[in-house]
């Protein structure tokens, strides 16, 4: 099933999607999608009700259709860096040999189509289609073996970076990746059940209509089960805690000359069948 | 006044102490001490009610006296990065000539004297007593004028740092900062107040007893209005975040030869008006 979050910013209820992709409503059973209703087994508590008890969403929520985020602001949003050899190639950087893990702030959240606000002195705006993973359960110090079964689900993340902020600016690279609106989630929380395996799924990207990344999950130099393994080494995973997986090649700092974005930009992607996002890059207003 | 969070760790509940020492429930008044309270003058709100007009607590919570972080767990706990001097060369490092900013896991925050827990690999565990800054409203591009109006408190933090995740493991120190109970916070939430300047403030910590380090918040590179002006250019300060703002020398990493802490080592660190902790180094288990 497909868990999402509807309505204006800040106000979103949460509701599920059937296969036929109908949306009902679980505002009568969960408050949010949020790691409280994740670590208390949402998927099984919505078979246990059935989908036919479930009220139907037909009219659109006040302000008219908007998807938030899939899930509610996690406590950690992890990143991992240079995760695909390619991309870390046209970075100039070297392949890792552990995984490179940063932190991007919980409130640079955002809604799959919420505009990207560029900040007021950015000049190295740029994207990065990711496959995020959500956290169902209490991760601390798990084998890569156990390491999927703490998977609540799986989305659509933009790992949207400001290059000058990350790389040019002194210390890590959390300066250019927690700005407001930075981290696009979503449209759906894809449950494992319909995600049978995670490392093959294509990734792809979109600015203004031209292809600017394509990839698969298949090359990814660590995947989602030696990431949430790794990870767990360092700091404790939590329910509804988001880690975004890194990119595949094609983002604007690899192109010769880079590319960048500018206000009106418009950004498109997606990944196989945990839906497509669309943001338009807009300025920075107080 | 000083806000304290008391009881059993995960229960805690909140409570303010007046200039004489005397503990008062606030159970009655905020739900926590955390955002919302802060973002709702909790301090006007004391004021208002009256100190006669609150329970006086003279009962030790369930399990004895226990102080709990003294704000709940913050949306973001960022931290700055070789912002003295004089510890810059300790480490080694350049000084900056900007902030530098990592983040440490939210989940992280602990108790004044909670048990520091020394991760399996664990080789290079290291201490940093800092200066505290919790945001009381939310706080974007905000000049370094206005900045120290959004100031909510002021407490004592142990930036615990485990050196080998966090400089020789690849990428970001965010790998080496985020370890469960690698941010002892309080044991109080000072308010402004009674911290006339903030830049005047001594520091110290002690290895089982044995002076390590000393300093002033004087010698900051940057001070706490340039670190809260500058932190909201790249993310959205909200009420009940953290700014760790750096230490001064004395940290194990600058002895010759380096000193790193076992289980059973015993840290005492302090700043003047803001209290005291005492932790207590435990070997992990499950």
């Amino acid at each position: 099933m497909k868990f999402v979050r509807y309505g204006p910013k800040g106000k979103e209820v949460p509701g599920v999607i059937d296969s036929t992709g109908t949306l009902y409503s679980l505002a009568d059973v969960v408050k949010d999608i949020d790691g409280d209703a994740l670590a208390s087994d949402l998927p099984a508590r919505v078979r246990s009700i059935g989908w036919n008890a479930l009220p139907e969403v037909t009219t659109p929520p006040e302000g008219g259709w908007r998807w938030g985020s899939c899930i509610a602001r996690p406590g950690k949003f992890v990143g991992i860096g240079l995760n695909y050899a390619d991309h870390a190639k046209e970075a100039g950087l070297p392949v890792p040999t552990e995984p490179i893990i940063f932190l991007k702030a919980s409130s640079s959240i955002s809604g799959p189509t919420d505009p990207i606000i560029k900040p007021p002195h950015s000049t190295k705006l740029d994207w990065e289609v990711e496959l995020g993973v959500v956290i169902g359960k209490t991760a601390r110090h798990v084998s890569v073996d156990e390491a999927l079964s703490y998977v609540a689900g799986y989305c659509v993340v933009n790992d949207v970076s400001e290059r000058n902020f990350q790389m040019e600016r002194g210390g890590t690279w959390d300066k250019g990746k927690g700005y407001d609106s930075f981290g696009p989630t979503g449209p759906w929380l894809v449950t494992p059940d319909e995600v049978p395996d995670p490392q093959a799924l294509t990734l792809w990207l979109d600015v203004n209509g031209n292809r600017a990344q394509s990839g698969s999950t298949a090359t990814m130099i660590f995947n989602v089960a030696q990431i949430i393994s790794y990870v767990s080494e360092y700091m404790t995973l939590e329910p509804g805690d988001l880690i975004t997986t890194g990119t595949p090649p094609g983002v604007g700092m690899g192109f010769k000359p880079p590319v960048f974005l500018d206000v009106g930009d418009v950004l498109t992607l997606g990944i196989e069948g945990l839906g497509s996002q669309r943001q338009e890059v807009v300025a920075w207003s107080r």
